[in-house]
């Protein structure tokens, strides 16, 4: 791109030329031409995927829906309003509910693993039978992260920690399946097994994916899996309203995993904010303080102390209390959020290439599963190794107490245990919880150091194998265990002044996660809330802010990286000025299969027949009269299932005649959000030679004059939510369309202060 | 409005008539017609005032602006972005520092204050001569609050708190003068005396405005009330940048005022999010997480313990370490936030009365300044009436070493003090940390009820004179004193449980907060963070929650209701639907005034002396060829002080000759934000023959049709941060213009469940 034109030549219109000269310098991944016919890609990062369809938030300004709300009136308004917050307690209940289930079912799993390997290890110590508890842990394990694995099978949408998905749906794009009963069943037992395999993952993650779900289904008071419909919150069967309801879902779960309400809000608002409104934050706020208290209660009750409201999470970092921090201690926190973001990028790149690997080698089902029994045991292995590397690291058993994690003798002499087996035994949270709170000299540094390279690895490869898993506690657990090498370190460094090593713990985690995940504010408010010190929530601000920096330097972040491998059309936040290059002329669909106001029926029918496209733009029918090709000005937009649903209702008119039933807005919700195909309708000839009246239901949509350039088109798309923004030409005449699709296309790559603009393939 | 008409006529646009039939039903408070032409007005709630410019946010799309995009290439941007780090440090520093120099000067002042009156009393009560002390005390009060309002009279935009002068300009309205160093002058040392003057009033409200102006006159790095003008960051002078400063300011402030970074964010993206994106979002985390710390480090330095942050706000309420809440507790914790609605709703309603009387008969200079001196008086009074009715409440002294408030003797034994004087002498924040954490037992419950009651009159009264005053701190103390007297309740109803008063004031303070200003999340977020403890988080939200529910049955949050007295074009968070039934047609101004892209300066000149419109739609000059009536189709939009600086900056062309030498947008950003008048504008008889052509300089604005509904140009207001929007017909023929005005001028109200539209006037 050439920097120095700065005298752009004015045509007559004054425009065009800056911009249309520029589509030469556009470096094109493909040689598909704009006109809607796409060729066949396999997913990548450098493509768009045309299988995404996109949500429509646009508010419907329809005659019918004006209709609607007349004839309903101003008391349905509040009916509605009161509904919201039912549903909102609803959604709050019943995540917090599969929050304690999962820990509960998780919490029995390990204890009964553990409780039995360890007997079998206690025992064989003396006889030298060690292989014994040995292969019993690797088979237990393997056969629980196999169901693991066929859960996945059975439903691919749970795979992961579908934060990547629920990500993808609050900017908009339908997932397929992301929000079925299905996913729901295979994330929650999928994550219960493999957390008990042992496995190098979490369960926060798939609580937010559940947490969603479950908004979406009760929203909609029906299950299209199950085939059931309570036939209730039928005016919320749309993408607006759902949308809302799955952002509290995910709130609700982030509110749970962490017991972390706010950071909860903030996860929402971060996602999908570009849609924030207040009251609708309110809602969000409501939904997450009920689910945390939800699980408070009954966590609490399980734990024998009902009443006193202690346990807000299902990870619970342990309070850090009177843990200050000098001044002189911030460049420390500050270089400790530097390696953050060095370590997380690092891991993000070489997940990426295992990720890249795995799309191309590993896709057959039963070499999926075998790679899933592999890692299971080489887990156990590792595990293994580490232990009797570490075999005389041996402390009393005394200081352990408070923290309930098993504590193991091993070889130790009697009234000690093994450090490392302590952590590499118990479930990655105690795990965590331990490197935060034991004190100064429970470990080892060599130890740390190896199990931190280790656990490193596992996790790069762990994430991205069949099964449900969460990354923020192994990246918790990662970061952990090098902070608190750190603070070791620092206290070697200095003896007189006193590290609290758990505190540099903490703040490895921090900026551990953060180089991984570059979320800023949610994050630093849910380690926050998790740590329940506000004092700390400094320097944690500070080192996430570092770690994100340092890792956005090298490359994306890890959820952003997975959603762009999915070739997801995916809408950052905004596109970046010099995108102004490109005006709607250049990045539009043209030409556009238009409909009249008036239209024949036969038309309508083969037009949805010969093309896919989910919306038509509606022209003045008189232009027919002036010329005869299909011009005339831009009346508004129909959709394709509105179509479907005209025609299968035959709300038809004979020429010169004018409507007089309406359908009704129910008629078009009542097949949401699977609406029938056109091959479900079947005209007479006689029905074919009638016409329709388009004018009642076609939306009154959102246009854009041709000049206009990307950056604005841009934030129209996200400010307002759209899923087709029509291009217009001076007279008002439709001369193309513009979906999300052509617009992720678009990309600025820099490179050495040289920049140009990539565009992206686009699969089917 | 009738509710059963469900089937509209259909003419032949099929739309119109539904929504034109509505005018009908239209209650106007004024007959003026839509030209623009308003009739005078004195403010009111009725009104909506004409004197409110509304900011510009859109992205600037002119040909020039490109144009300079390319000139400065990428590496600009990147410089850019490191000059917004730059800028938000600054902003974060200056911040903390002036909230240090305000608690700095109000802790001395008191402490100087108190002490002196103290030993006059201790002496006195002896040789009975209590007038004296009791003189002096008034003299020095009255001096002070003196002080206070003569600065106000000075700048009358620093009076009150500044949150609603802050909350208009981040919903996009430009008040006067409110970010003038001339303000923020007045506003900090206004603060100092009235808060050291003894007023029912806190300093934290002040401090969110102090954060705002400096905000706006670091990113501008330039004064106008100075004069001077450093000449940088001069790319950040618009509306769009400096309303991004602002905020990170306003969030600067609550950060420094309560401690809670991740408040003062959520309280700047709940006032202006609707332009919430997530980089924006970071750097106002950045920024109010510097304040935070700057604060923290000088006030630790100062308290003679350099180095441990101890102190991260202004106001501490002590931390509340194991406090511990039932479930069985909820019940009451819901009962408080009822009375906390009930509560703040009578507050707002008696100070609506109050204002709009002092709106009627005190306005004059002299009657507010007695008005001032009267309160001040009173208030000493009052606090010296409860001193002598609790005379005998002694407490034993040691339990109130740790709360560094004075502890007065007067009338108890040696040994003991007075506990009603101490919340009386200290200063309100003391007071609330008294509250808070001085055991049960500590007052009676009688005195405790006279305070509550005296003191909400007297905050009631306090708010509104002419001084700068918070508000949050005097409701907090209310709400405590009512809390705990809740606690102390409960207590003596089941003597068998402990119940810590403490905490009841702390929950009753959150409900008295949230009743008065119907702040929710971010208002929760600081007492979190300000009490910091996690663990009370759910209570404080149910609390908060409940209360702003009770509240908004009876009336609107206190700061929107004095936004409302302003007659501030405010935009509220969604249009109700039901304004749906106004089409564009309905509410916007026309006939509009149009240039041609190529327009004769004589004919420039002429419209911007005769009109006083900031923006003029741009029409294809080619019209005039087809016809001789000023029509064509919509071009872009050219504002008011764009054309000034062409005509200033003679640019010039010959008719049937190109622009060549174009102005730079540095031209135009030159006189921000005090763009010249026309009449500096002097043009000679040959000048006037010549032509302006407006290609490169106009904007290509965002249009709407003649047919689109209030819902729909209500979220293009919100969603895009427009200013004027220009509505066209279905040729793209400009008819009318809207802008903010147009959209808050309609209201729904709703009486018995019978719904109508209430119009407002316009005022000049």
């Amino acid at each position: 791109m050439t920097e120095d034109e700065n005298q752009p030549l004015l045509d007559e219109s004054g425009r065009h030329h800056t911009y249309t000269s520029l589509n030469a310098y556009i470096t094109t991944n493909d040689n598909h031409e704009r006109t809607g016919s796409h060729t066949t890609f396999a997913t990548g990062e450098k493509l768009i995927s045309g299988r995404y369809e996109s949500l429509d938030y646009e508010c419907d300004e329809s005659e019918i829906s004006h209709m609607e709300e007349k004839r309903l009136g101003h008391q349905h308004t509040r009916r509605l309003a009161v509904l919201k917050w039912v549903i909102m307690l609803l959604i709050g209940i019943c995540t917090g509910l599969v929050a304690v289930f999962v820990d509960f079912a998780v919490k029995n799993l390990t204890k009964f693993k553990f409780s039995y390997v360890q007997n079998r290890l206690d025992t064989c110590l003396s006889e030298h039978c060690l292989f014994t508890p040995y292969l019993t842990w690797i088979a237990i394990n393997m056969s629980f992260v196999l169901v693991s694995g066929l859960l996945i099978l059975w439903e691919p949408a749970a795979r992961g920690s579908g934060i990547p998905q629920v990500k993808c749906y609050l900017n908009g794009v339908a997932v397929p399946h992301v929000l079925s009963l299905k996913a729901l069943i295979a994330k929650v037992l999928g994550v219960i097994f493999s957390v008990s395999g042992g496995l190098a993952v979490g369960k926060e993650g798939p609580m937010i994916h559940s947490g969603s779900i479950i908004a979406g289904g009760i929203s909609q008071g029906k299950s299209s899996t199950l085939k059931f419909d309570f036939h209730i919150f039928k005016h919320f069967r749309t993408d607006k309203h759902k949308r809302d309801f799955v952002s509290a879902g995910a709130a609700a779960g982030v509110a749970a995993a962490f017991g972390a309400p706010v950071g909860g809000v903030l996860f929402a608002l971060e996602e999908g904010a570009s849609f924030f409104n207040q009251q609708l934050t309110w809602f969000i706020f409501f939904a997450s303080m009920v689910s945390t208290f939800t699980l408070n209660v009954v966590m609490s009750a399980i734990d024998g102390h009902f009443g006193d409201l202690s346990s807000p999470g299902l990870i619970n970092f342990g309070l850090f209390k009177d843990v200050p921090y000098m001044w002189f201690e911030l460049p420390i926190f500050i270089l400790m959020g530097v390696m953050g973001g060095v370590f997380g990028a690092l891991f993000n790149e070489l997940n990426l290439r295992l990720t890249k690997f795995r799309h191309h080698y590993i896709n057959r089902h039963w070499v999926l599963i075998i790679e899933v029994l592999l890692v299971a045991a080489t887990t156990v292995v590792i595990a293994f190794v580490l232990i009797f590397t570490t075999m005389n690291e041996c402390r009393p058993i005394k200081t352990q107490v408070e923290l309930n994690s098993p504590t193991i003798q091993l070889f130790c002499p009697d009234g000690q245990y093994n450090t490392m087996a302590t952590i590499v035994f118990s479930t990655p949270e105690n795990a965590v919880r331990n490197l935060f709170h034991s004190e100064i000299g429970t470990y080892k540094a060599w130890s740390l150091l190896a199990f931190c390279i280790v656990y490193f690895c596992l996790t790069c490869w762990t994430y991205g194998i069949i099964v449900s898993s969460g990354l923020f506690i192994p990246s918790l657990l990662i970061g952990a265990s090098w902070g608190r090498l750190v603070g070791i370190g620092m206290h070697n460094l200095f003896p007189s002044i006193y590290f609290n090593p758990g505190k540099y713990a903490l703040f490895g985690a921090a900026s551990q996660l953060g180089g991984i995940m570059r979320m800023t504010i949610s994050l630093a408010v849910i380690l926050i809330e998790a740590t329940g010190d506000i004092v700390l929530g400094l320097p944690i601000m500070i080192v996430l802010t570092v770690a994100k920096l340092t890792g956005d330097y090298f490359n994306e972040g890890f959820f952003d990286i997975h959603i762009a491998l999915q070739s997801v059309p995916f809408l950052p936040w905004q596109s970046e000025v010099f995108l102004s290059r490109l005006s709607a002329l250049s990045v539009m669909s043209a030409p556009v299969t238009k409909l009249k106001t008036v239209e024949k029926v036969e038309t309508i029918f083969r037009i949805l027949r010969a093309e896919s496209h989910h919306g038509f733009p509606v022209v003045d029918h008189h232009a027919d009269e002036t010329n005869n090709e299909r011009a005339g000005t831009f009346q508004g937009i129909i959709l394709r299932h509105q179509l479907i649903t005209i025609l299968r209702k035959r709300n038809f008119i004979s020429l010169n005649d004018s409507l007089r039933d309406y359908l009704t807005l129910d008629d078009f919700r009542e097949s949401y959000p699977r609406h029938p195909s056109i091959e479900s309708v079947h005209l007479t000839d006689e029905e074919r030679e009638l016409y329709c009246d388009l004018r009642p239901y076609m939306n009154l949509a959102y246009t854009v004059s041709h000049h206009s350039t990307l950056p604005r088109i841009f934030s129209m798309f996200r400010g307002l939510g759209l899923r087709h923004l029509v291009v217009v030409n001076d007279k008002n005449e439709v001369v193309g369309m513009i979906t999300r699709k052509d617009l992720a296309r678009f990309r600025m790559i820099h490179k050495k202060g040289h920049t140009s603009i990539e565009e992206l393939g686009i699969s089917n």
